[in-house]
């Protein structure tokens, strides 16, 4: 019997002498070969964690399936609509599996990612940032022609002019929500009467169709503890709804009201006038979201770590130290801690460079050598994702599918 | 006359009602439109600044052609072999000017660098970083079958006991390196008798041809101060050249010293042994190297910066504030600082979220309207490179050419 490809790695890296045995060629695949083999279904020569290249994105398939699931059963308990972010996957793939689940639809951050999903046939998109300048607006009425169920928000009446001038040019009606600005400063009109009296004049634009209030607080998402969230949300939320009732009050079309995230999902649900959620990193996960505490404690475990990353030990020369070939490219660095060793357990990552990170084993007692592999949680999923231009889905060892993450890249 | 797209953006955004100028419709282009035209030549339809999807990546031929020539006459007049970084602009089109400019070929971080650099028909590759794992080594032995003239590194003899191996496999014989640790603790063999006897262990096995000493020092590269660097490089660098140098006294076949970056080329093409320069970031160059200071004072203008990230105004609600395109997801976010605007000047940027950043405006003379175009320099350019498919290539205002960003990519 041949030995086993990791068996084959132990052998020979502990051998006094270059090992005898042949190394078992068929099973370094490149992404061709690896792609290749998938399309063929999984057979006895099925592909493994340990064929792939690396760093490479893992997408645990088991706990992929139950974010997306407990999230459908979440929004249909609250009996309120789910259009997911998709600028959390950047992948149809995804997207996909979301509204087989329950979602009307997707939300993008892009022009790019919303032609993308339309390409790939996923209807009922929700463009969440601003359509400024003559590429996006152009990009954004060619969509709307294919795809007339589009929604885009606005937070300026020069802006709501010009979408209106090149809607009716086209011959389209674009769907509209009023961006409303929950104090972020980031973008959005402010709340109140600047936001009831765009939405007045968004209503007489005869290319635009109204539809309803776009309001999200970023700044709610992560603030720790279950509690101290839900009082966040309801401070800031609360003038975005205000303003969704009065236009409401004023017969404005505005029948939706969509905010919230993976942070809020069951905290702004509750929130009076709330139609739909926009909830991204869910389906994911990451470091980050783990941190902020949940309804019954300091973990948020509402959803599971989906997420990783793959990487191989490239070198071993010390005692104390295993180099690893992911670093800052390999992983989003926008926030303060870097990714966690999901496998094996009880190592600590640190960056060390563009292309390295090392696992400190000071304190452990595993033993590490040249060519073990080891998954990491990521720390920031969205941008993570976007480094990568595919995701390789696996059930325990066995990969399954590759997903092209087809909705990346900036323009 | 028609007005231009700028002129008709300012009279749509400030005129009382929708303006009666019709949208230029033709002028708004997606990126298989942008390359279609580009690829026809540059007639009087041709594309500008203008016309780009935003975020994207801009590269300025101007500096990126000064930036090249310059390093190459430094090499020439040092008498030093250049081998630039590719790991810097993953871009084959950029290895093809910095190899028409006289370098020998270009040093690649990863297997899927020098897999994209030989399809594009670049030879002379040295991958400075270690191939462990069946699937690095078998695609670098399959690559050598190709490309005979390739280099690779080595920093353990466990590793290169399976590089032997698997080299006599296929038949072929692997130029090596050794791969000596400046103390960084990152990869390497330690300097001294561990490196010469690792050294003399790969010069016995047939299946590798022992070439040379690589040895990066990248805790030298960023000391602030020409002086400071210097002497942070000679400390570092010393074991690396003596442990080259012993080997050399043995007689072993080590003709290639390679080393250096951007901040330290014209320190480490003094220090005796060196045979070659494996720089990076110059042709492109970042905030982060414009801060370290040059041999002339405060200022390291050396290199001139050529990669910009263009982004567009998309909400202005507020005095004080504009909101851009561009955030965490168009930029490297491992350093401790942002990207810096480049055009227009005087103004400052702040991250704010995946998609977006924010203009300071309160100390800003300079009025500041939906649509405007903004270009930043980038914090460090290798992440930053890394986030996008394709740079597109600028003398002033018109885009030439689009170049493919095609050695990038995780795996």
């Amino acid at each position: 019997m041949r030995p086993s490809r990791r068996e084959w790695l132990r052998v020979g890296l502990h051998a006094a002498v270059a090992p005898a045995i042949m190394i078992p060629q068929a099973r370094a695949y490149d992404i061709g070969e690896i792609e290749a083999k998938l399309a063929k279904g999984n057979g006895i020569d099925g592909v493994t964690k340990d064929d792939l290249p690396t760093p490479s994105l893992l997408l645990d398939l088991d706990a992929f399936e139950a974010n997306v699931q407990r999230m459908a059963s979440h929004s249909a308990e609250a009996e309120l609509e789910l259009r997911p972010h998709a600028k959390t996957h950047k992948c149809s793939e995804i997207a996909k599996r979301q509204v087989g689940a329950g979602a009307l639809g997707v939300c993008v951050a892009t022009i790019r990612e919303a032609e993308a999903m339309a390409a790939a046939g996923i209807g009922g998109l929700l463009l969440t940032s601003e359509s400024v300048g003559l590429n996006k607006i152009h990009r954004l009425i060619r969509l709307c022609e294919r795809r007339p169920d589009t929604m885009a928000v606005v937070d300026h009446i020069d802006n709501a002019r010009q979408l209106d001038e090149a809607a009716r040019a086209s011959g389209v009606r674009l769907n509209v929500l009023i961006d409303v600005d929950p104090l972020g400063r980031r973008t959005g009109v402010p709340p109140g009467s600047k936001a009831v009296s765009l939405a007045e004049a968004v209503d007489r634009l005869s290319g635009l169709r109204l539809r309803g209030v776009h309001g999200y607080c970023g700044a709610s998402s992560h603030v720790k503890g279950f509690a101290e969230r839900k009082a966040h949300s309801a401070k800031y939320m609360a003038p975005v709804l205000e303003s969704h009732a009065a236009m409401l009050k004023k017969g404005l079309p505005v029948e939706i009201m969509s905010g919230a995230s993976t942070g809020t999902y069951n905290i702004d649900s509750d929130l009076k006038g709330m139609t739909e959620l926009q909830v991204g990193s869910y389906a994911l996960m990451d470091v980050d979201y783990r941190a902020i505490g949940g309804r019954g404690g300091d973990t948020y475990d509402d959803f599971r770590p989906a997420l990783h990353v793959l990487a191989t030990v490239i070198s071993k020369n010390h005692d104390d130290i295993a180099t690893v070939d992911a670093g800052l490219k390999a992983f989003a660095t926008d926030r303060d801690f870097g990714p966690e060793v999901a496998r094996p357990t009880g190592l600590t990552y640190a960056f060390r460079g563009d292309e390295h990170g090392a696992l400190m084993l000071a304190d452990s007692e595993r033993e590490i050598v040249l060519g073990d592999k080891i998954e990491l949680v990521v720390p920031h999923c969205d941008p993570n994702v976007n480094l990568y231009d595919r995701m390789y889905c696996v059930r325990g060892d066995h990969v399954q599918q590759v997903w092209e993450i087809d909705a990346r890249g900036h323009v």
